[in-house]
């Protein structure tokens, strides 16, 4: 499995970043027809240093290879381009693509 | 659900990190009874930003008590401990609970 990790920092408009997020982004991204999986997780309690973020978003493939085709399509660039559009209301966002193993 | 995440920096001996990593403290977590899920996310690959970090564990309970009841058992005490051992290779180790939403 492959996972597109994105941490975003705390906005610097909540109201503004969240409701792009979950009424635009997300059902931008929920389109690609690769995608398996699509968590966000939220409010972090820190236990051992600081918290990584405000909010971490998890997209997950089967493969490289079918997260290389959907985000190479229209739609995909479409979400990428979305993405950039959130940076007006939360300046800092990472992103990486990991390789994900089950235990 | 939630989700108890551990980042780890990459690490001062990458040898005997992994090697107590998947021989000794997966096998202890994964006794822990309300864990629902246990992810490792290796190998990033930066698409904006730097890498978060070398390896990502995802740890995942249905709901705060049964994380709390697992953390604060027997077990859970030894899962902690040897989380502390882990820092003699890898000193650098952040972790955070999360709500996590599926979408």
């Amino acid at each position: 499995m492959v996972r597109f990790l994105v941490m975003y920092q705390t906005p610097t408009d909540v109201e503004s970043f969240e409701n792009h997020y979950f009424e635009v982004h997300v059902p931008l991204a929920k389109q690609l027809p690769g995608l398996r999986r699509y968590t966000v997780s939220r409010g972090p309690s820190p236990v051992r240093g600081p918290d990584p973020c405000y909010m971490m978003a998890e997209l997950d493939w089967d493969d490289m290879d079918s997260l290389r085709q959907d985000f190479a399509s229209p739609l995909g660039q479409d979400a990428a381009r979305d993405l950039d559009k959130l940076t007006a209301w939360c300046p800092t966002i990472h992103s990486t693509i990991f390789e994900v193993e089950e235990l």
